[in-house]
């Protein structure tokens, strides 16, 4: 490297003390000097990528919503042995649920998805934001994509081929594209998550910022704010990663101090600003501290909070900051306690 | 530490440069340099810490809306003398206003703020964002913090308490979170800013990044986007931080090259992009640099510029890039001259 | 400099290592070493700064749309030539287009735009963001900047002077602000882009974050976001510049690994969510790698992404992620491909 500028190569000592002293204080350093492992993982593979093989039925609820429906998920560590984590981590008979099952995987893995449609007439798909896949399993409809219908019919079963390649590692949203036309039915309730797990999330905790490695991230919580209400699910890393579907407007529980992490995304045509009472943040890939945060459709805002943190137990508050979508009820309960315990669902449409 | 990344050592050395050449470009160095001191401040709570006590009312303007109204601020420093600082920081017999006062503290400090309902009717609270604080002063409602109904009514006033611990810097929301139910009334004018001082904020000027402190800021405006208007107030840090009420669609004065803060805020049920003409400011806790910001409801947007930098004076509009909202009037002159002054009140509900 | 924190001398050597790392892992480092040079370009003029004479006229569509038309630009390196490139720019016989012409200059260069009011009528205006000028050239009402009508009148045409000064890079809409009122129309047609062209746009390619050179982008895109709509144009670096306009939802062609620039910007009074298939990108002055973004009217929002990447060619799908938009089929195509070629004009007012 050939260093043009004569004054920069002078002010080369000083300056770089300044360099690290400006990143100094704002990465806590505690977290980050045992962890720096972590960033080579933003560019690298598992080390042991695996295949998941995962059946999926696109069902109809009794009230005439749509949802996914976890059957089967197999994987595959390439050593000719299949195990089957369906009841680890969907529990026993998955019912439908809305948001869908949250599919995790590593970077570096492949997933063939079978998606069986369960609820007739037209084609249901899944298309999913993130990952690599080819045109043929964009989940949209030959119409548009020019090669085939990337959906299931009842005759006629899909199965998508994603490769979670370098680069992919985040949350991505995964939604239909092509039940009653290219639109999709995603308002109707098919929707979900891929989380392409990650070294770590950037937090602000104890007034630093550090990574909070994804091994330590006791639960999570997807949350979809759709029109006037929240779509959860719950996952609980102390119970293996074992997902529960949370429903409407759930009561989010956490044992203080808990490092928690939300998944928040937005779906339809309503922009919100999520909120949550006494808790701060960090908006993934700034320095910006917040603790509302505009979401616009299908756009995912993923943070992490240790629970209760100098506030602690209480019945805390997450809501849209948009009035007229609070007085709609859009609101629900970060409830901190010494106890902790598995959260409590709301209302579902299965009954 | 150890690095197991063997290409990662050999490029040490070329890469380190890199770094600092990298960082360089970006922050410039004459700020920078003799302010790294500031750096530390993200963390560090004040040297001497502050205890406020302040009394509130949540009053009944003459047109039916409502606002929050500065009776007493007092400052202990812990050396046993309790300073008066209301006339200094809130003038002469303050009135009710909207937003309501700026609550200016130091990271560290801690707040008892006592609210009077003067209101009436239902009980009427402060919910900050932020600040730490207990359940029972969450300004909800018993009902949803099942602790208390942490409000006042027209007999019984609340005190809150309130700490700026590690992390708190930042400007944040305060607003009604129980009056006519849990929504709140924040839609009726009972809204203001905390601002927890931060050792300064980053600025894009002359085309550098700098980082600007706190008291090199001239003045400060708090500017809230309600619905199709701005409501402002003004904090004149070269009058002792006084500030003034400045209601709707203000005209903001400023001296040619005075630094100055903007302290944005959005309210209600819409989304607005707050614009300003010839100058732009970097988007905090990036490097980006905008001049056009999206404001969803209670999310905050702090900027500081350099009053006509390479433009000169003018009377430079300020507006909601909002089509409908700017055809609705949402827009306000931001009023740069070599002779500066205080900023021009718009029409006020007083009257 | 002064360090006055003790600790942090102590930790000096250990943590400027892991600073290093830190930002090593993130930045892919082949375009980052090639590329150092284009940092200090941020700060820096153009080496050869020029002179813009440009004149353009605001004309009237058949279908009552107005849009603004080039007519010629003419560039002075300060050499005593001026050199036509109206033509290599623009086609022969530009046509009014919506968006407007894009004006690529460089940091250091200055404007002189002349625009001619062919609609009659009102006084049509350009106002521009970003770059430098008086307030006399605001693009403005009088009755606002208390100057005089910055505009131009069926019998006066009307001249700004822009500086593209440090620190104006980006970006930036320009559009009218008098047409009618001072609201303007630019919700008729009277928008379109200044490209103050920066050192390279900051891209997440193969997994890393990278530079990526102006001079090695091959196409950029221009898609303004208008009700339920995208308007396009499409610039071709490999033709030496050379704009098309591309008018409703386009077919926006790129060759396989063609490395391409979307320049997506809001206008009017709804919100938007950019969202396109199979590509993610990192958001400009972060870090966060996303593949939708909320758009705000005149917030723009500029990246890079390879064609295909990881992904191949198809037909993948840009579109409106916000629901009632797609319904109301605001989406496009990006056609990937071996072969490339000119982008697919949509509809255009002009037949």
């Amino acid at each position: 490297m050939k260093l043009k500028n004569k004054s920069f190569k002078i002010g080369f000592g000083i300056l770089s003390i300044i360099t690290v002293a400006f990143f100094l204080i704002p990465f806590g350093n505690s977290e980050f000097q045992s962890d720096s492992e972590l960033f080579s993982a933003f560019t690298a593979l598992a080390a042991n990528p695996k295949t998941h093989f995962i059946e999926m039925n696109a069902s109809s609820l009794p009230n005439g919503q749509l949802a996914y429906q976890m059957i089967s998920h197999k994987v595959d560590s390439g050593n000719g042995l299949t195990r089957d984590i369906t009841v680890a981590r969907y529990g026993e008979n998955p019912t439908p649920s809305i948001p869908g099952p949250a599919i995790i995987i590593n970077q570096g893995d492949e997933v063939f998805l079978k998606l069986v449609n369960k609820i007739g007439g037209d084609c249901v798909s899944v298309h999913v934001h993130g990952v690599h896949y080819s045109i043929g399993d964009d989940g949209t409809l030959a119409s548009t994509n020019k090669v085939e219908d990337s959906c299931a019919t009842i005759d006629s079963p899909k199965t998508y081929h994603w490769v979670a390649g370098k680069g992919t590692v985040g949350t991505w949203p995964y939604h239909d594209h092509t039940f009653g036309g290219e639109t999709g039915a995603e308002d109707r309730g098919l929707f979900g998550v891929v989380i392409v797990d990650r070294p770590g999330t950037k937090a602000f905790i104890d007034g630093k910022m550090s990574w909070i490695p994804v091994k330590k991230i006791d639960k999570e919580y997807v949350l979809y704010m759709v029109k006037t209400s929240f779509w959860g699910l719950e996952i609980d890393n102390n119970k293996g990663g074992l997902q529960t579907p949370l429903w409407v407007n759930p009561t989010l529980l956490a044992k203080q101090n808990d490092e928690v992490r939300f998944h928040v995304v937005g779906l339809g045509s309503e922009f919100h600003t999520f909120h949550m009472h006494a808790h701060r943040w960090v908006d993934q890939g700034t320095t910006d501290v917040i603790d509302t945060k505009n979401i616009g459709p299908l756009a995912r805002h993923v943070f992490v909070v240790k629970a209760g943190e100098a506030v602690g137990s209480g019945d805390w508050m997450y809501h849209c900051h948009v009035f007229n979508h609070m007085r709609a009820g859009m609101t629900g309960i970060f409830q901190v306690s010494a106890a902790g315990g598995p959260s409590i669902p709301g209302p579902s449409p299965l009954v």
